[in-house]
């Protein structure tokens, strides 16, 4: 029952998604000549439901039905279903689901393009993109050394490499394009090794750094490194929601449509296309702080991404395929609550102002003064809406006070102090404690919940749009990916 | 982007999707004239997937990696996806989503077949497939009246109209074929209304109430209402492992699949084919009560009666459509929890004997001797394996032990008396408590949990095969559904 790979059948196909050559094209019907491969890492349905229907009531908030907004992509006419675990755990990680994705193999959780043997190199898509004459690109809202991209350009025993990740991508001659955040060991991992901007500039690379210069960034600006100037923590890009709050701030700040639209202008002029693959990487890091509200706006930055790629397609219509998926779920969301049963208010979820890691640093200057239980509760009314006001609809129940209580009292401790029970660990994870309460009890009145602080084995949604968008069907295991990008390109994977 | 229903592409994407009618038949390409509707009540990619991960686990107890099992559904050539919110809410009822595949209309939670006024009829696929001359069959594993397969054949401004809809079924002419469990208001819901039995004789009704004059059932049957003998809680069929346990005693217990192939056979002798419903009803009762090893053998026990229409297919390979879908999401459920991290042990669920229904029983003679918490704790560890034994995986922790004795103790007191505050509410939902806490230790140390004891509002995958599957890719609202089979089915909707 799977897809036949008549080039007919193909060309049907994509007359079926609106997407076809001209009919009398004899030769490679349908073939996709400029692939873009969005990821939202962590990102499946609970994610994007949760973006569609909060969107869906912000914009409409006088409805007295429920509406749900679409995403640039939940209109694309393919669907497919992704099949997550590696080779470790039915819960994966991220460097060996990139690596299903871009090699065709499984591998163990941390890995990288290797075999399980840790050693066996797999041979990685954009290679022979590269090889077929097609530009390369990556884009990502985290470091340009985290897993996700790494397996898009490097080889390593573990994702935790990023030295020697990042040294590959400056080195190896594949990438034209790297783009997003910023490097995560600089100088190795101990600072004792030579500078990577220094080997990138070695290696022929344009570094650009400031707003403006990728903004500026074109088909003459050569193979381009572009890190935002504004990093936020772990290297990354802002999160949205802090994005969004500089913008109305008066400030500037790079969205990932954005860094995604420099990408494209620098690749485009290639005779033989691209492959462009562009990563949301904090839906995964919101999703691992149980942060619902910064998780949804970090679809949203994905989904503009997408709108980036479909604006190209216009100029190529039939030769564009554009393929959005994640790599695993994060934190087993949930729409829906035991507290609130059939309920879900996501209206309440406005009141928050600002990501998590911003709010940390509001916990760390209260802490810093000791502040009193009054002045952080102020705190947590000002930016989570949550108040002892009766007649707010965000009015904090006895055990929901006395959670904010018990977390600021573990936050007062130095972190080596906090000795975690079950319950603790259950609670807080690995997060600050006020921090992720205040966002687990926002979420619950919302009516969501958060399962866990890790990745799950839910299966993913595969949308796909545009030539070779038909090979995308059906439920298949996360290897399949890899192939399916390589029927849509007409190229075959050495023996 | 949507689909295009032009002959000739339909004609091509059956042709891809494997089933097309011999190429020449200019009229009507991929008609389908043999309809399998099958929903898993509840059911989304968290209980399929979980499905598909312990059935790996358990066929491959000696794999050092994990292994995913396809169940026959998920092999279908086409996926989309189905947003389901209803009128009501973003985690919708059973009523209303039935009532949006059924008519292709959004209505209130609760209602049948009518729009949100409560009064405005809405014409029913049925009705369309009648007026085509196709049979019409409804197979469900919860009683004949339940909202979803009354949303098959009946109009109602509430589901617990559950008498009145029974009457429609037994009289509007619409059904050939009405089989599952049995009926909740035989006499009326205050037990002064007509017997349904006689009402059902006098229209002409074979009532069938047997194993063997189940397993009988064929074209001269007549319209036939099949009601399994061994009705469990709620008028329904067993459990799917309370089922398979009276098997391995010696004893008998009709299947989903028995039960949908009897139908088969019911109705496959007209001239213009037939519309099935089949439903697996208990899916959603197993993961309302947060039992997710009683909810995995549901998930298997619709797999299984999806293989029966797959058998059905060869006879008829262009002209049948298997539609696989489910109503919603139930229970939150996530493959990942906070405190097992990226840690899912799914062969850990076998050691569970029992339904919670089943196990609600054991409570109750517990409860009745006054049974002391140590022959508690011996029921908990013979029926799910949890023990106190130091070298067992199952081993129970401290706060986990408490929990059971603080659930046995609720358990001992009346109903009535019960007085939950917002703790007790989210850890037992209207659940016996200690059989709900034994299912949610169990399902945590598995790496699983839930999340909610409701519906929740995570979007639903929708399988498709067959003649006019095509018209099911991509991600829609769940009213689509209705136009989807009306397409597939040549059949075009009244103004």
């Amino acid at each position: 029952m799977s897809l036949k790979k008549l080039p007919a059948l193909l060309l049907a196909a994509a007359l079926l998604v609106g997407t076809a050559p001209a009919l009398g094209q004899e030769t490679a019907p349908g073939i996709a000549k400029y692939v873009f491969f969005f990821i939202g890492d962590g990102m499946s349905n609970p994610q994007t439901t949760a973006a569609q229907y909060y969107n869906g009531t912000m914009e409409n908030r006088e409805s007295e039905v429920p509406v749900s907004k679409g995403l640039s992509f939940t209109g694309f006419p393919v669907v497919g279903l992704q099949v997550t675990h590696d080779a470790s755990s039915f819960a994966p990680d991220s460097a060996a689901t990139a690596t299903a994705m871009a090699t065709g193999q499984k591998t163990t959780s941390g890995t990288v393009n290797l075999l399980p043997d840790e050693e066996t190199p797999l041979k990685i898509i954009t290679e022979y993109a590269r090889e077929a004459g097609m530009k390369i690109g990556v884009v990502t809202s985290v470091s340009l050394d985290h897993a996700t991209p790494a397996a898009q350009y490097a080889r390593s025993s573990h994702r935790s490499n990023q030295y020697d990740i990042a040294v590959q991508g400056l080195t190896n001659g594949l990438l034209d394009f790297l783009g997003g955040g910023g490097f995560r060991q600089t100088d190795g991992r101990r600072g004792d090794k030579r500078n990577l901007f220094e080997i990138a500039r070695e290696n022929g690379w344009n570094l650009v750094n400031d707003n403006e210069g990728i903004r500026a960034i074109g088909a003459s600006s050569g193979r381009t490194l572009a890190i935002v100037p504004d990093l936020a923590g772990g290297d990354a890009m802002q999160y949205e929601v802090d994005r969004l709050a500089i913008i109305e701030d008066g400030g500037d700040s790079l969205s990932l449509k954005e860094m995604t639209s420099a990408a494209i202008r620098a690749l485009e002029g290639g005779e033989n296309g691209f492959f462009l693959m562009a990563e949301g990487g904090k839906i995964d890091w919101a999703a691992h702080a149980n942060d619902v509200f910064t998780m949804i706006h970090e679809v949203n930055a994905l989904d503009e991404a997408v709108g980036a790629a479909l604006d190209f397609s216009q100029k190529h219509p039939g030769e564009t395929l554009i393929v959005v998926t994640g790599d695993h779920e994060t934190g087993g969301l949930s729409l829906g609550y035991a507290a609130t049963g059939y309920d879900i208010d996501l209206e309440l979820l406005r009141r928050q102002t600002m990501s998590f890691e911003a709010f940390d640093r509001v916990v760390a200057d209260l802490r810093a003064k000791e502040a009193g239980f009054d002045e952080v509760l102020k705190a947590i009314t000002r930016n989570f809406g949550l108040t002892l006001d009766e007649e707010r609809s965000l009015r904090l129940t006895d055990g929901e006070l006395q959670k904010l209580e018990d977390a600021y009292a573990m936050n007062l401790l130095p972190s080596d102090e906090r000795d975690y029970g079950e319950e603790e660990k259950i609670n807080y994870g690995d997060y600050q404690p006020l921090s992720v309460t205040a966002v687990h009890i926002l979420a619950r009145k919302a009516g969501l919940n958060f399962s866990s602080y890790a990745h799950t084995g839910l299966t993913l949604p595969v949308y796909a749009w545009g030539a070779g968008a038909e090979y995308f069907s059906g439920l298949y295991d996360n290897t399949r990916i890899f192939h399916h990008f390589m029927d849509a390109m007409g190229l075959t994977p050495d023996d």
